[in-house]
């Protein structure tokens, strides 16, 4: 069976809209983007979109590639200040010269909708409430609720310890009451651990979870998206092979993708007090 | 074989009286104890005894049981700002008045030598180096490079998932490479995880790992410490049936105990510039 985030995610948008209609504050969600990397314009573009798309102010703020640190430091510090602005979103990747986690930061933790910021993090992985989830993770918890698929006791293995997605799906699992298996390049029999899993949540970026590593009652969510030899755009799963012998499956595109645009703008409509 | 935590305690401590004496600013631990809880009084006593046994300076300022949330926070607001101090350790448990995440945040960053501070947790989670790790996971991870264990790589099995071992020593471990799995009390299955990993922490609070469940290469680390029935002090770990049958194994008392002591002096040894 098919976990259509496509559909899941329109339907999240939808109850969003009508959930900022009856804000008594417009959320105003500020993007920043630092240089023309192509993809990032493209991204930023569609994150405006669906904010607007939702009655979501928005602007974008381009940069300059040559910014120095400290004047986009000062950027974000006003827009801190602002007390119109609810959200900053700071789109990555940033130049060489620019630390980004000094960026990232000095977000405030009430305007991270990211949930990048050390506080959020900090606070969700001692399980006080953050501020904002990261939105990935938040989306594919989102996705694997629309379709009541137990997580409580779930022998569950993340593949993959990103910031944006590896780590924090592993406190959010951890909090549902997951058992959490972490696997990355230096995990060994990564085969036997996928086989005997409940959920498998696939984060890394190249072909990796095969038909015989999976069973029958697997559930498979796949965060990966790139373009194979062919130009096609694919994710970590073989999906031709692994999808029938599975319980659940989420393809790309067409999954995480468009649950992480509706868990992002889930973020931005949380308007915070300063 | 026994990993010695108390002699390799010693060893870190007789080291550190040596860095101690060489920095130029004595450090300064402030404990502060809240009521009159008796295992508290003699946790905190035990910390000013270690401290000054390394030649920090320590002083415990022992707090009603009755003072408002909003006095802790200024005593610790002016512990912040006193340049004196270089680490500040609220004795927990707090009463139940006090909201004890209220009290943890407040301290500074800088001073934080448990490491439970939202910076210094989401510092660990993301990646960053934190100003302090905290003590428990430092000391096993300290214990396990003494013996030459292979972390990288490594299959490590987690049990308990609290904010002062599981989840920072999960954070430790994927650090360091391992592939790591949490286990907690809705995991199911749990014998078949820790018969097959390659090390085992558990920190429970009760017994736990049986002879049955290891195996020849288990690396065992008992983070337990309770009185059984009989009123002996024990750990999670079956230590008498579980030891013949694995290749290292920490004993209770004399493993992680005195090994948390050496890494909070450690951090107490730590001085940082405002």
């Amino acid at each position: 069976m098919i976990l259509d985030g496509k559909a899941v995610s329109k339907k999240i948008l939808d109850n969003l809209k009508v959930k900022v209609g009856n804000l008594s504050k417009q959320p105003h969600l500020v993007v920043i983007l630092v240089g023309n990397n192509p993809a990032s314009q493209i991204y930023v573009k569609n994150k405006k979109l669906a904010a607007e798309n939702i009655g979501i102010k928005s602007t974008i703020i381009e940069l300059d590639s040559q910014i120095k640190e400290t004047e986009l430091l000062n950027k974000i510090e006003q827009l801190n200040n602002d007390s119109d602005v609810t959200g900053i979103l700071v789109q990555l990747p940033l130049p060489a010269h620019i630390d980004k986690n000094k960026i990232v930061t000095a977000i405030s933790p009430k305007k991270d909708v990211d949930g990048f910021t050390p506080e959020n993090v900090g606070r969700l992985a001692i399980g006080l409430e953050p501020y904002f989830y990261p939105a990935t993770p938040q989306g594919i918890i989102m996705l694997l609720d629309e379709y009541n698929i137990p997580i409580e006791g779930a022998d569950t293995v993340i593949i993959g310890r990103s910031n944006i997605v590896g780590k924090p799906m592993a406190q959010m699992l951890l909090r549902r009451n997951a058992t959490v298996t972490i696997c990355h390049s230096y995990t060994k029999n990564i085969e036997s651990k996928i086989k005997t899993a409940d959920i498998i949540i696939s984060a890394v970026g190249k072909k990796i979870v095969r038909c015989k590593m999976v069973n029958n009652n697997s559930v498979i969510v796949d965060v990966g998206i790139f373009r194979d030899s062919n130009g096609k755009l694919t994710g970590d799963v073989d999906f031709d092979f692994v999808s029938p012998s599975v319980k659940y499956i989420s393809p790309v595109p067409g999954g995480v993708g468009p649950m992480t645009i509706a868990s992002l703008m889930y973020n931005a409509s949380k308007v915070y007090d300063r």
